[in-house]
Protein backbone atom coordinates (compact mmCIF):
# COMPACT_ATOMS: atom_id res chain seq x y z
CA UNK A 1 0.00 0.00 0.00
CA UNK A 2 1.33 3.31 -1.01
CA UNK A 3 1.43 6.45 2.34
CA UNK A 4 -0.68 9.28 1.12
CA UNK A 5 1.21 12.60 2.65
CA UNK A 6 -0.98 15.90 2.43
CA UNK A 7 -0.70 19.66 3.35
CA UNK A 8 3.47 18.62 3.58
CA UNK A 9 6.49 21.35 4.87
CA UNK A 10 9.95 20.57 5.34
CA UNK A 11 8.67 18.82 9.11
CA UNK A 12 5.76 17.03 8.69
CA UNK A 13 2.48 16.54 7.06
CA UNK A 14 -0.60 16.86 8.41
CA UNK A 15 -2.61 14.36 7.57
CA UNK A 16 -0.97 10.53 6.22
CA UNK A 17 -3.55 8.45 4.90
CA UNK A 18 -2.14 4.69 4.90
CA UNK A 19 -4.46 2.29 4.42
CA UNK A 20 -7.90 3.06 5.53
CA UNK A 21 -6.07 5.05 8.40
CA UNK A 22 -5.56 8.68 8.76
CA UNK A 23 -2.88 10.12 10.79
CA UNK A 24 -3.46 13.96 11.49
CA UNK A 25 -0.95 16.01 12.74
CA UNK A 26 -1.70 18.12 15.81
CA UNK A 27 -4.08 20.80 14.85
CA UNK A 28 -4.22 24.37 16.91
CA UNK A 29 -6.01 27.37 16.71
CA UNK A 30 -5.46 30.00 13.24
CA UNK A 31 -5.67 33.17 16.10
CA UNK A 32 -3.53 32.39 19.26
CA UNK A 33 -5.29 34.88 21.03
CA UNK A 34 -8.85 33.39 20.79
CA UNK A 35 -10.29 32.21 24.11
CA UNK A 36 -10.57 28.34 24.51
CA UNK A 37 -14.10 27.96 22.48
CA UNK A 38 -12.63 29.90 19.37
CA UNK A 39 -9.18 27.75 19.50
CA UNK A 40 -11.18 24.61 19.99
CA UNK A 41 -13.45 25.27 16.86
CA UNK A 42 -10.66 27.12 14.64
CA UNK A 43 -8.51 23.12 15.41
CA UNK A 44 -11.60 21.21 14.77
CA UNK A 45 -12.35 22.84 11.71
CA UNK A 46 -8.75 22.26 10.82
CA UNK A 47 -9.81 18.31 11.00
CA UNK A 48 -13.04 19.01 9.69
CA UNK A 49 -10.44 19.73 6.22
CA UNK A 50 -8.16 17.14 6.75
CA UNK A 51 -10.80 14.59 7.20
CA UNK A 52 -12.06 15.54 3.98
CA UNK A 53 -9.20 15.13 1.89
CA UNK A 54 -8.89 11.98 3.28
CA UNK A 55 -12.19 10.90 2.07
CA UNK A 56 -13.26 10.61 5.54
CA UNK A 57 -15.20 12.77 8.40
CA UNK A 58 -16.08 13.46 12.09
CA UNK A 59 -18.18 9.93 12.27
CA UNK A 60 -15.16 8.09 11.55
CA UNK A 61 -12.81 9.25 14.32
CA UNK A 62 -10.72 6.61 15.99
CA UNK A 63 -8.58 8.08 18.62
CA UNK A 64 -8.25 11.96 19.54
CA UNK A 65 -5.53 13.02 22.07
CA UNK A 66 -6.02 16.55 23.39
CA UNK A 67 -3.40 18.48 25.01
CA UNK A 68 -4.64 22.00 26.71
CA UNK A 69 -2.70 24.51 28.93
CA UNK A 70 -4.81 25.15 31.78
CA UNK A 71 -7.52 22.59 32.54
CA UNK A 72 -9.46 25.68 33.75
CA UNK A 73 -10.46 25.56 30.02
CA UNK A 74 -11.58 21.68 29.93
CA UNK A 75 -14.69 22.77 30.53
CA UNK A 76 -14.99 25.20 27.51
CA UNK A 77 -13.46 22.72 25.23
CA UNK A 78 -15.79 19.86 25.96
CA UNK A 79 -18.67 22.39 25.45
CA UNK A 80 -17.21 22.94 21.68
CA UNK A 81 -16.51 19.34 21.76
CA UNK A 82 -19.66 18.40 22.31
CA UNK A 83 -21.26 20.04 19.79
CA UNK A 84 -19.09 18.86 17.23
CA UNK A 85 -19.31 15.21 17.61
CA UNK A 86 -21.87 13.73 15.71
CA UNK A 87 -24.12 11.78 17.53
CA UNK A 88 -22.72 7.92 17.81
CA UNK A 89 -19.27 8.93 16.86
CA UNK A 90 -17.42 9.34 20.06
CA UNK A 91 -13.84 8.51 19.62
CA UNK A 92 -11.15 7.36 22.14
CA UNK A 93 -9.99 10.61 23.55
CA UNK A 94 -7.50 11.54 25.92
CA UNK A 95 -6.75 14.79 27.72
CA UNK A 96 -3.97 16.13 29.43
CA UNK A 97 -1.72 19.43 30.41
CA UNK A 98 0.71 19.89 28.43
CA UNK A 99 2.82 23.57 27.37
CA UNK A 100 1.96 24.19 23.97
CA UNK A 101 4.12 25.72 20.75
CA UNK A 102 3.26 29.15 21.41
CA UNK A 103 2.47 30.30 25.38
CA UNK A 104 -0.73 31.81 23.97
CA UNK A 105 -2.12 28.56 22.49
CA UNK A 106 -4.81 26.68 25.23
CA UNK A 107 -5.26 23.70 22.69
CA UNK A 108 -3.82 21.17 20.29
CA UNK A 109 -5.80 18.07 19.14
CA UNK A 110 -4.46 14.95 17.26
CA UNK A 111 -6.31 12.39 15.62
CA UNK A 112 -5.72 8.75 13.67
CA UNK A 113 -9.32 8.18 11.77
CA UNK A 114 -10.61 5.30 9.47
CA UNK A 115 -11.80 5.97 5.83
CA UNK B 1 -15.50 -2.03 8.09
CA UNK B 2 -17.67 -0.97 10.82
CA UNK B 3 -16.76 1.16 13.77
CA UNK B 4 -17.57 -0.28 17.23
CA UNK B 5 -17.61 2.07 20.44
CA UNK B 6 -18.32 0.70 23.65
CA UNK B 7 -19.08 2.75 27.05
CA UNK B 8 -19.60 6.14 25.82
CA UNK B 9 -20.60 9.56 26.70
CA UNK B 10 -21.02 12.84 25.29
CA UNK B 11 -17.40 13.02 24.83
CA UNK B 12 -15.47 10.18 24.18
CA UNK B 13 -15.69 6.59 23.78
CA UNK B 14 -13.63 4.64 26.60
CA UNK B 15 -12.96 1.63 23.73
CA UNK B 16 -13.11 1.60 19.88
CA UNK B 17 -12.59 -1.18 17.77
CA UNK B 18 -11.79 -0.85 14.27
CA UNK B 19 -10.91 -4.31 12.36
CA UNK B 20 -8.17 -6.31 15.11
CA UNK B 21 -7.26 -2.63 15.90
CA UNK B 22 -8.31 -1.45 19.34
CA UNK B 23 -8.37 2.12 20.78
CA UNK B 24 -8.69 2.40 24.24
CA UNK B 25 -8.77 6.21 25.87
CA UNK B 26 -7.09 7.16 28.55
CA UNK B 27 -7.89 5.65 32.14
CA UNK B 28 -7.73 7.08 35.32
CA UNK B 29 -7.81 5.81 39.20
CA UNK B 30 -11.33 5.32 40.82
CA UNK B 31 -10.38 6.66 43.73
CA UNK B 32 -8.06 10.39 43.34
CA UNK B 33 -6.50 10.29 46.48
CA UNK B 34 -4.98 6.87 46.01
CA UNK B 35 -1.13 6.24 46.01
CA UNK B 36 0.41 5.52 42.60
CA UNK B 37 0.47 1.54 42.92
CA UNK B 38 -3.30 2.08 43.99
CA UNK B 39 -4.00 4.04 40.91
CA UNK B 40 -1.96 2.61 38.32
CA UNK B 41 -3.45 -0.97 39.93
CA UNK B 42 -7.15 0.55 39.02
CA UNK B 43 -6.13 2.10 35.42
CA UNK B 44 -5.25 -0.92 34.66
CA UNK B 45 -8.32 -2.57 36.11
CA UNK B 46 -10.06 -0.31 34.16
CA UNK B 47 -7.86 -1.22 30.73
CA UNK B 48 -8.51 -5.47 31.61
CA UNK B 49 -11.79 -4.15 31.20
CA UNK B 50 -12.07 -2.76 28.03
CA UNK B 51 -9.80 -5.07 26.67
CA UNK B 52 -11.96 -8.03 27.26
CA UNK B 53 -15.06 -5.66 25.89
CA UNK B 54 -13.25 -5.58 22.83
CA UNK B 55 -12.28 -9.56 22.40
CA UNK B 56 -8.92 -8.58 23.57
CA UNK B 57 -6.38 -9.27 26.57
CA UNK B 58 -3.57 -7.76 27.98
CA UNK B 59 -1.09 -9.96 25.83
CA UNK B 60 -2.10 -8.21 22.85
CA UNK B 61 -1.04 -4.30 23.74
CA UNK B 62 0.53 -2.58 20.47
CA UNK B 63 1.44 0.80 22.49
CA UNK B 64 0.77 2.47 25.36
CA UNK B 65 1.23 5.79 27.00
CA UNK B 66 1.60 6.77 29.88
CA UNK B 67 0.88 10.08 31.71
CA UNK B 68 2.91 10.53 34.97
CA UNK B 69 2.17 13.47 37.25
CA UNK B 70 5.47 13.30 39.19
CA UNK B 71 8.69 11.24 37.68
CA UNK B 72 9.00 10.69 41.76
CA UNK B 73 5.90 7.92 40.98
CA UNK B 74 7.82 6.28 38.26
CA UNK B 75 9.58 3.32 40.12
CA UNK B 76 5.90 2.95 41.99
CA UNK B 77 4.21 2.82 38.37
CA UNK B 78 6.48 0.63 37.14
CA UNK B 79 6.20 -2.16 40.16
CA UNK B 80 2.57 -2.60 39.54
CA UNK B 81 3.08 -2.23 35.07
CA UNK B 82 5.53 -5.58 35.75
CA UNK B 83 4.11 -7.25 37.94
CA UNK B 84 0.03 -6.72 35.57
CA UNK B 85 1.99 -7.13 32.50
CA UNK B 86 2.63 -11.24 31.25
CA UNK B 87 5.82 -12.18 30.39
CA UNK B 88 6.04 -11.84 26.58
CA UNK B 89 3.25 -9.09 26.24
CA UNK B 90 5.18 -6.20 26.64
CA UNK B 91 4.17 -3.22 24.60
CA UNK B 92 5.81 -0.19 22.85
CA UNK B 93 5.61 2.14 25.51
CA UNK B 94 6.04 6.22 26.34
CA UNK B 95 5.89 7.74 29.90
CA UNK B 96 6.38 11.29 30.55
CA UNK B 97 5.35 14.24 32.68
CA UNK B 98 1.45 15.82 32.19
CA UNK B 99 -1.20 17.79 34.53
CA UNK B 100 -3.73 15.37 34.83
CA UNK B 101 -7.99 15.95 34.62
CA UNK B 102 -7.30 16.31 38.43
CA UNK B 103 -4.56 17.76 40.65
CA UNK B 104 -4.62 14.10 42.90
CA UNK B 105 -4.68 12.12 39.86
CA UNK B 106 -1.01 10.64 39.73
CA UNK B 107 -1.51 8.42 36.47
CA UNK B 108 -3.53 8.40 33.20
CA UNK B 109 -2.71 5.52 30.61
CA UNK B 110 -3.96 5.20 26.84
CA UNK B 111 -3.36 2.70 24.78
CA UNK B 112 -3.56 0.55 21.51
CA UNK B 113 -4.05 -3.03 21.29
CA UNK B 114 -5.14 -6.03 18.57
CA UNK B 115 -7.25 -8.63 19.12
CA UNK C 1 -1.64 -12.17 12.82
CA UNK C 2 1.25 -12.60 15.45
CA UNK C 3 2.43 -9.98 17.19
CA UNK C 4 6.41 -8.93 17.33
CA UNK C 5 7.99 -7.41 19.97
CA UNK C 6 11.81 -6.60 19.57
CA UNK C 7 14.16 -5.40 21.89
CA UNK C 8 11.87 -5.62 25.23
CA UNK C 9 13.09 -5.09 28.95
CA UNK C 10 10.76 -6.14 31.99
CA UNK C 11 8.36 -3.26 31.19
CA UNK C 12 7.89 -2.81 27.45
CA UNK C 13 9.20 -3.28 23.74
CA UNK C 14 11.28 -0.82 22.04
CA UNK C 15 9.80 -1.82 18.56
CA UNK C 16 5.82 -3.83 18.59
CA UNK C 17 5.19 -4.95 15.00
CA UNK C 18 1.72 -5.73 14.06
CA UNK C 19 0.74 -6.78 10.00
CA UNK C 20 2.59 -4.15 8.28
CA UNK C 21 2.13 -1.68 11.21
CA UNK C 22 5.31 -0.44 13.59
CA UNK C 23 4.76 0.94 16.56
CA UNK C 24 8.42 2.48 18.08
CA UNK C 25 8.29 3.28 21.72
CA UNK C 26 9.32 6.73 23.41
CA UNK C 27 13.71 7.32 22.53
CA UNK C 28 15.19 9.20 24.30
CA UNK C 29 19.09 10.26 23.71
CA UNK C 30 22.23 7.92 25.18
CA UNK C 31 23.95 11.10 26.89
CA UNK C 32 21.72 13.04 28.50
CA UNK C 33 23.74 15.82 29.16
CA UNK C 34 24.11 16.64 25.05
CA UNK C 35 22.05 19.70 24.00
CA UNK C 36 19.52 19.87 21.81
CA UNK C 37 21.07 18.96 18.30
CA UNK C 38 22.83 16.00 19.91
CA UNK C 39 19.98 14.67 21.70
CA UNK C 40 17.90 14.62 18.67
CA UNK C 41 20.07 13.12 16.85
CA UNK C 42 20.85 10.63 18.94
CA UNK C 43 16.95 9.68 19.65
CA UNK C 44 16.68 9.08 15.60
CA UNK C 45 19.33 7.15 15.17
CA UNK C 46 17.51 4.81 17.91
CA UNK C 47 14.74 5.14 15.36
CA UNK C 48 16.39 4.44 12.58
CA UNK C 49 18.06 1.07 14.28
CA UNK C 50 14.36 0.12 15.63
CA UNK C 51 12.35 0.92 11.72
CA UNK C 52 15.48 -1.18 10.42
CA UNK C 53 14.98 -4.34 12.34
CA UNK C 54 11.19 -4.22 11.93
CA UNK C 55 11.86 -4.29 8.20
CA UNK C 56 11.09 -0.86 7.39
CA UNK C 57 12.99 2.86 7.11
CA UNK C 58 12.30 6.77 7.65
CA UNK C 59 10.56 7.06 4.39
CA UNK C 60 7.95 4.76 5.87
CA UNK C 61 6.29 6.75 9.18
CA UNK C 62 3.02 7.24 9.29
CA UNK C 63 2.78 9.70 12.78
CA UNK C 64 5.14 10.97 15.18
CA UNK C 65 4.96 12.29 18.58
CA UNK C 66 7.61 14.49 19.61
CA UNK C 67 8.11 15.95 23.55
CA UNK C 68 10.11 18.59 24.15
CA UNK C 69 11.20 19.94 27.99
CA UNK C 70 11.02 23.20 26.58
CA UNK C 71 10.13 25.13 23.37
CA UNK C 72 13.40 27.09 23.46
CA UNK C 73 14.89 23.61 21.83
CA UNK C 74 12.22 23.64 18.77
CA UNK C 75 14.42 25.16 16.31
CA UNK C 76 17.01 23.20 17.19
CA UNK C 77 15.30 20.24 17.38
CA UNK C 78 13.42 20.67 13.62
CA UNK C 79 17.19 21.68 12.35
CA UNK C 80 18.00 18.30 13.17
CA UNK C 81 14.92 16.38 12.23
CA UNK C 82 14.74 18.02 9.04
CA UNK C 83 18.11 17.20 7.76
CA UNK C 84 17.32 13.67 9.23
CA UNK C 85 14.08 13.36 6.70
CA UNK C 86 14.04 12.26 3.40
CA UNK C 87 12.48 14.26 0.97
CA UNK C 88 8.74 13.59 0.47
CA UNK C 89 8.05 11.31 3.94
CA UNK C 90 7.26 13.72 6.19
CA UNK C 91 5.12 12.23 8.72
CA UNK C 92 1.78 13.69 10.46
CA UNK C 93 3.18 14.93 13.90
CA UNK C 94 2.69 16.46 16.63
CA UNK C 95 4.86 18.27 19.22
CA UNK C 96 4.07 19.12 22.90
CA UNK C 97 6.47 20.24 26.26
CA UNK C 98 6.20 17.39 28.71
CA UNK C 99 8.63 16.36 31.31
CA UNK C 100 10.73 13.60 30.86
CA UNK C 101 12.51 10.84 32.14
CA UNK C 102 15.35 12.50 33.44
CA UNK C 103 15.51 16.13 34.06
CA UNK C 104 18.70 16.39 31.84
CA UNK C 105 16.65 14.98 29.00
CA UNK C 106 15.49 17.85 26.61
CA UNK C 107 13.43 15.59 23.85
CA UNK C 108 11.59 12.49 22.95
CA UNK C 109 10.28 10.95 20.17
CA UNK C 110 7.46 7.92 19.46
CA UNK C 111 6.49 6.67 16.10
CA UNK C 112 3.78 4.72 14.16
CA UNK C 113 5.24 3.47 10.75
CA UNK C 114 4.26 1.13 8.04
CA UNK C 115 6.80 -1.74 6.46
Amino acid sequence: MTIERYDTNARYAQLVAYGDTLYIAGQIANDYDGDIRQQTAEALAKIDALLAKGGSGRTKLLMCQVWIRDFADYGGYNEVWEKWLPPGSQPARASVGATLLDPRLRIEIAAIASR
